[in-house]
Parts: C-alpha cells; sequence; structure tokens
C-alpha cells in the first residue's frame, strides 16, 4: 500500500478539521469565556503543525492510489479526527472522561447524535457549537470537502474517485460530472445552500440564533444534537414543520438535487429509490398517527409527531418533538423497522439504505424465480438500468456482515446487563447512526448509564455504520499493510 | 402444475398421519377414557376415507415431478396435517379455541414447542402423547417417512429427491446412496435407534414409562414439549444429563451417523460444520457457567445447567431445567445468538443452520477479499469442496428473506403492546423453532396471552421456518397455479 500518500490525506484532513475550531474559539471569546478559546486555538495550532510536519515528511509520495489507499485514508482520517475532536471537550472539563468525549464527537462526526450528556444545556456554547458543527462536518463527508477544495494535480487525478466511494453511503458511487472535483464542490454547494435555507426558516420561526445554526447543522447531517435538554420538544410548531421536512429533504440521495437543477424532472419523478423512499415515510407517518391518535387531543397533533419522529428516525437524524417511549409497541416498531432502513443512498442519513433494501427485496424475488424455475434467466433492474449480479451480491453480502456486527456488539453490550429492549436498539441506534433508541436509550434518555467498553464498541459501531463497514474492516487485514505496490 | 399428483402426495401423508392417531387412542382406552380414544378413532376414519377419496379421484396422473411440485406437496402436505392434527385437541375440549390448538399442533409438527397451555398438566395422557409424538413425526418429516414407507415404481423416481429437498433442513441436501428410498429408510433407521436408546437410558435413570417417551419423542425432534410445568426441572440431574446429551446428537447432521456405520472416521472428524458447532456449544458452555456461577453452590451446577441450556437452545429443541429468564444479561444474550444460529443442517434441529452460518462468514471473507483486489479470483470452500457461487447467493438470499419475515412479524406482534424484548424474541423463537423465547414468553411463560392474529403470525412463522421458506412461498405465485407442463 502507498502508505505516504495515505498520511498525506490523513494531514490535510486534520489540517482542515483545525480550521473548523476556529468558530467555537471565537464564540467562546464573544461569552468572555478566554480559557475555552485558547484551548481551542492551541488544539488547532497542534494540530496544524503536526499535519504540516506530516506533509514535509511524506513529500516524495509517489501518486499511486487505488480502492486500498481509499479505503485506509477514509478510515484513518476519521479515526484520527475523532481523537483529535475530543479533545476540547476534555481540556475544557465539560465531558472529564476522555471515553465520553470520544463517544460524544464520535456520534457527532458519524451523525448519529447519541449523547452521554445528562444534561446538555450545562455545555458553554463553544462546545455546544464544535458538536453540532461536527454533525455538518460528519454529514457530507470531511474527505469529500477536500476534494472540492484542493485541486487535484494531473498525477493524482485517480485518486479522488476513491476516496469519494470510501466515504459516501450507498452500494454505489454516482459521479455528477467526469471530473470528481466538480462533483464534489457541487454536493457541497447543494448542502450549503440546504442547510442556509433552513437556518433562515427557524430564524423567521422565532429560534435564537445560535440555537437556529446548530440546529440547522445537526438537521442537515442527519444528526441529532441538540441544544437543550428537552430536543426539539420546546420549540414551536411551525421550527418544528421546518426541521420535519428538511430532515426528509436531507434524507434525499443528492443526484436528485443535481437532476432538479438540469431541469431534468422526468428523472426525478421515475427515481425508483426516491418513490420507494416517499411511499414509506407518508406510509408509516399514517400509521403511526392512527395508532397514536388517541394520545394527542386531535388528530392534527397526532400527524405533526408522527412525521416529525418518522421523517427523525427514518433520515438517522434522531431528534425528538416527544417522548416515543410511550407511544403504543406497534408506533415503536414501526419506528424500530425504519432504523435499519435508514434514508437514500447519497444522502447525509444512514442506515442500510433505500436502495439497498429495494435491491434486498428484487434480489429475494429472483431467488425464487431461480428456485422455481432453475433454467430460467431473470435479470434485476432499477430505474429500467440492469443491476449487476456483483451488486446484489454485495448487497447481500453487506447484509450478512450487518447482521454479524449487530450481534457481535448486542452481544459485548449485554454484559452490562440491561433488557434485550435497550441493549439491541442502542446498538441499533449507534450503528445506523440515529441516536435514540428504545427503553433506558429511548428519546428522553441518553447513555451515561453504560460501562467504558461499551462506549467503546458503541462508537466503532457509529464509525462502521458512517463508513458502511468496508474501509474500516480492511484496515484490519495484514494484506493491506504488507503488499508493496 | 402437475396438481393431481400434489394431492396424491397429500392424500398419502393424510393417511399415514392418520394411522398415528391410533395409538393416542389406545392410551385413552387404557386410561379408561373412551369418550377420548373414540374421538381419535373418528378422526383417523375421516382422514382415510378423505385420502382414499383422493387417492381414487386422482388415479389418472401423470408422472411428471418438479421442484415446483415438490415445493407444492410438502407446503400443502404440512399445511393440511396441521389443520387435521390440531381437531384432537378441540374435540376433546382441552383446548377450547380451535386457534390455539392449531398453534399448538403447528409447534408439535414444526418441533418448535412453543405452548398456548398454561397447565400441561391438566391434558390428558392422549392429547399430551398426541403434542409430544407429533414433535418425533415432524422432526424428520413425514414426506421422508413417507419415502421410506412407499416403494416408489420407476417411473416415479425423479420425485423422491424434490421431495426430500423441500423438507429437509439445510442449504443442499446429500444423499447416502443413489436411492432416495434407501436414504430415507437410512434416516429413519438412525432415528429410530437414537430414539429408543435415550428412552431406555431415561428409563434407567428413573422416569416414568410415559415421560420418558414424550421426553424423547421431544428430545429426538428437537421439539421441547414437555409433560410437566416444569418442563424438565423436576428430574433428576442423570435425566437431564442424558437429554443435554442426545439433544446435542440430534442436532448433528445425519450423514455423520451414516458415516460412522460406514466406519469413514476421518470424514467425521474433518467435517467442518461438525466442529464447528462443538466448537459454538463448549464455547457457549464455558461463557455462560463462568457468568452465572455465582447464581449457583458450585461450578459444576453451574456447568450443569450451562451445558442443559445451550444445548436446548442451539439445537432449537427448547427444555428448560432452569428459569434462564433470571440469568444475567450476557447470558441471555448467548442463547439469543444461539437461536439465530441453530443446529446443523440435516438434523431435526431449526434455526439457519451451521452450515449456513459458516458459509455467510466464508461469503463475507471472500467479499472483503473482492473489495481489497477487485481482479482476484478468490473460490469458497468447505470440507475442501469447492461451495458453487449459487450456493453461496443462495445462503445469502436466504438471510435477506429470514431477515424480512423476521422484522414484519414482529411488527404484526407487536400490536398486542408487549416490549421489544417480548416481541422480538417470541417471533425469533418461532421462526427458528426453538419454544421459548425471554421476558413474557420466556422459560416459564407461555404463549397464551398473545392475540389471534399474532397465534396466527406465529404459527405462520413457525411452518416457514421449519420447511426453510421456500416450498410456502412459492404457494404464493402465481406462477405456480397457472402454468401447464
Amino acid at each position: 500500500m502507498n502508505v505516504k500518500f495515505v498520511f498525506r490525506i490523513t494531514a490535510l484532513c486534520v489540517f482542515f478539521t483545525s480550521l473548523f475550531m476556529i468558530a467555537p474559539a471565537i464564540i467562546s471569546f464573544i461569552d468572555s469565556q478566554m480559557r475555552n478559546g485558547f484551548i481551542y486555538l492551541s488544539i488547532a495550532a497542534v494540530m496544524m503543525l503536526f499535519s504540516g510536519l506530516v506533509f514535509i515528511l511524506t513529500r516524495n509520495y509517489k501518486p499511486t492510489f487505488y480502492a486500498q489507499e481509499g479505503f485506509a485514508s477514509t478510515s484513518i482520517s476519521w479515526i484520527i479526527m475523532s481523537f483529535l475532536g475530543a479533545i476540547p471537550f476534555k481540556l475544557t472539563g465539560e465531558i472529564p472522561s476522555y471515553i465520553d468525549a470520544l463517544f460524544e464527537i464520535v456520534s457527532g462526526f458519524t451523525t448519529t447524535g447519541a449523547s452521554i450528556l445528562t444534561d446538555v444545556e450545562a455545555l458553554s456554547r463553544c462546545n455546544l457549537y464544535w458538536r453540532s458543527f461536527s454533525h455538518w462536518l460528519g454529514g457530507m463527508g470531511v474527505l469529500v470537502f477536500l476534494l472540492a477544495i484542493v485541486p487535484t494535480a494531473k498525477k493524482e487525478g485517480g485518486s479522488g474517485i476513491f476516496l469519494m466511494r470510501a466515504e459516501s453511503p450507498g452500494p454505489s458511487v454516482g459521479k455528477f460530472t467526469p471530473h470528481i472535483r466538480q462533483t464534489a464542490i457541487i454536493l457541497y454547494v447543494i448542502y450549503i445552500l440546504l442547510t442556509a435555507a433552513c437556518v433562515i426558516l427557524l430564524l423567521v420561526g422565532g429560534m435564537p440564533v445560535f440555537d437556529s445554526l446548530c440546529i440547522a447543522f445537526g438537521t442537515a447531517g442527519t444528526g441529532g444534537f441538540a441544544v437543550l435538554n428537552s430536543s426539539m420538544a420546546s420549540y414551536s410548531v411551525f421550527c418544528r414543520g421546518v426541521v420535519t421536512v428538511f430532515m426528509f429533504l436531507f434524507g434525499v440521495n443528492f443526484n436528485i438535487y443535481f437532476l432538479i437543477l438540469l431541469r431534468q424532472f422526468k428523472s426525478v419523478f421515475k427515481n425508483g429509490e426516491l418513490r420507494t423512499y416517499i411511499l414509506i415515510v407518508l406510509s408509516s407517518i399514517a400509521l403511526i398517527a392512527l395508532n397514536i391518535r388517541n394520545m394527542f387531543g386531535n388528530i392534527g397533533d397526532a400527524l405533526h409527531h408522527a412525521a416529525f419522529q418518522v421523517s427523525s428516525i427514518m433520515t438517522t437524524t434522531g431528534f425528538a418533538s416527544v417522548d416515543f417511549e410511550q407511544w403504543p409497541a406497534f408506533s415503536k416498531s414501526i419506528l424500530f423497522i425504519l432504523m435499519f432502513i435508514g434514508a437514500c443512498a447519497g444522502s447525509t442519513g444512514g442506515g442500510l439504505k433505500v436502495s439497498r433494501v429495494i435491491l434486498l427485496f428484487k434480489s429475494i424475488w429472483k431467488t425464487i424465480i431461480k428456485t422455481l424455475h432453475p433454467r430460467k434467466v431473470h435479470i434485476v433492474r432499477m430505474d429500467s438500468k440492469t443491476v449487476e449480479a456483483s451488486v446484489t451480491h454485495g448487497v447481500n453480502s453487506y447484509l450478512a456482515i450487518y447482521c454479524v456486527i449487530i450481534l457481535t456488539s448486542f452481544l459485548i453490550v449485554s454484559l452490562d446487563n440491561y433488557t434485550i429492549g435497550t441493549n439491541l436498539s442502542a446498538v441499533v441506534a449507534c450503528f445506523n447512526n440515529i441516536g435514540p433508541g428504545f427503553e433506558l436509550v429511548g428519546a428522553t434518555a441518553n447513555y451515561a448509564h453504560f460501562s467504558d467498553l461499551s462506549k467503546i464498541v458503541l462508537s466503532c459501531d457509529m464509525l462502521l455504520g458512517r463508513l458502511e463497514i468496508f474501509p474500516l474492516l480492511v484496515l484490519f487485514s495484514p494484506d493491506l499493510w504488507s503488499r508493496k505496490r
């Protein structure tokens, strides 16, 4: 493997992350918390020095870059970013345990939104900002950001697509344009515009400026960190409505927005993943609203909270408008199943992704046909394109490894001796990057009560979920480190 | 589809089932419960008449028989046997609701052992016998029995293998001999000998004759229906030890016993599935014994109960030696995971089967290798034979459809408003043909409190689990009924 190139990319990642630490420093100074501000600045300075040093040491790198290098850069960057990003929480003393701090920032970068904080409001605003901003950065991906910002020289031309594939979610990555840098820029422009629209609408709804920014970051990255202990429950109905709509929008494949920009409305309407996504969201809202209508004064309120919660869980955001732990088991089971499905591929959401679920059903159907008519040739199609056998097999293997990781994590977390519902939903909520689960990790609860071992396992699950398993798994392959090319 | 041939096979199945109803009738007469005895005899007589009629009506059948027909005969036979087998419970008045009676007999035939009875001991002995005997019949399969008994004429030669494939569990069916009838006979001879050995050892341990028979049926079929409310808790340590060993033995692929008969010990020792099965059982026992040692006076008792429960759950039998609901979450989680793995293919046990789990891990490893080296050819091997790609894909699809069925059933059962742990473990315990789950369906609990809808869904899950999904699914394919050959 081309270790030097991998280190260079990691260093670039660290450098850009350090730049983003200046904003919380400024917030500290405005709040006249000089100490916190200097902590952020010092950490940023050390990160810059460190990345500069790596850059100098790897001057004579070779420009060969393939899938292996893409996976390795992505996973190493994410792990190092997490370790560094947790330091401010620890040094400001607001999260005394480093493992807790690490859990919190991994939950941030991976857009999970699971928290170990029992009192979010006790955090100073710089830490609250950093926590929410990590959602925004992790949502679209810091390597995609890097691709958009850093001009790639011709000799490094091949590297971009491997980085993008490793960091972007979904069974296959679409390029809008033949140039990967242009694709990355378009993605970030759409991302920034949608986030800005969300901020403006929240401000119109009367939300304070700081809250609007943080909530918009959490919505855009489909993260779910809030700035109030009540999550979204104490904001106005209008603000919750705005967040409902934007969570839904950020769960859509960004290719769709690019198609809209190109005015290819026909392709948008015909998109199978989008249609299935809308269908699942609408039918889940209807079923839950019917199921919970007796808990609210009128069907309107029931619809409002059902829509908020479905949008929040399906897009793997994890905001709560109400304590859905009190809902009947049927509604909770719908939410539980939505946790697995997740958002669309190519969105900022997590989970299995709608397109994977569609492909799973199509491959099930294919197997049934094959069992009945062993000699019949059956071709899987999606959006009237043939899906290659390797893609459906890949999706099936993904499900297998997904189940193995869930069951293994569940086994380790069960050492803490909670109920099956708590342990399983904690693992599922972290692995699918959602945040809240059920029972002891429900809407109004948090992850503080877990042991350090469980917190580490759940942090790994969040990373595995965000990077879709393979980039991290290949780190453990001895193959990766021994082979020289 | 060759409907006439399918009906003939179903009629044969019904005929043999009716013969087996004579034993409970005799037990009734011995117990001087003449009414119950006549009920069993009348039902048997009606079933014989019915099957005779079908036989006469389908005289001019054609001998074409393929996978479709195999699936259809198997699933229709199992469904009709269940509907008929439930009638004695209802007519004797001991299970007043027909849906409950159906649940109980489906649970019997599918060797699940989940019961709706709150007081097992209140049942008369004829019904207790019929309930336990259904495990024995369903364990090896009534169609396999039919293949062993009915001489197949030359022109029908092809039909046997399709029937056996449809009814026998596992990713691929091995034939001991080129003749399917001989294979079926050998299977039943091994099955009867092992059951007899179990009965004798239980008698030696001082268990009453009737109990020994019923417990041996439940052990042989890996079913789990007991004759006492305390399941196995009130028998001697020796008897529980015998059952522990025999549950383990009936969870082994019967091919292994055939190899032992042929003195091919080398192949036995090299068998990958057997080695993995033993490894999983031993390590689970060790982990659980360590975890529960403080609950018992000494490590010996802890090992005894750990071994019994691991053997019972892994082989999907479902007997209980102790209320494992009281065990720590870690031990329960191990049992929960064993529920999914299940016994070996070609045994009487349920679950995913050890060989499928091995193939899943191998295909995961293949996917990782392929991701790292897209051009490398990686061949999956098992017991030094190449596993065809179609088998690994089949296993992967099986997992996908398995997950879909679990989640769908979980959603419907959740309408009863119990906890996630109860609902999920009920579905998992029924679908994998185990019996007891956790929380409200734990070791000392039962399924009586579920609604009729849930009982029907769980009955379907038991059938889907026993027949490994496809035979039943293809019944819903319009294709199956329209095509004429």
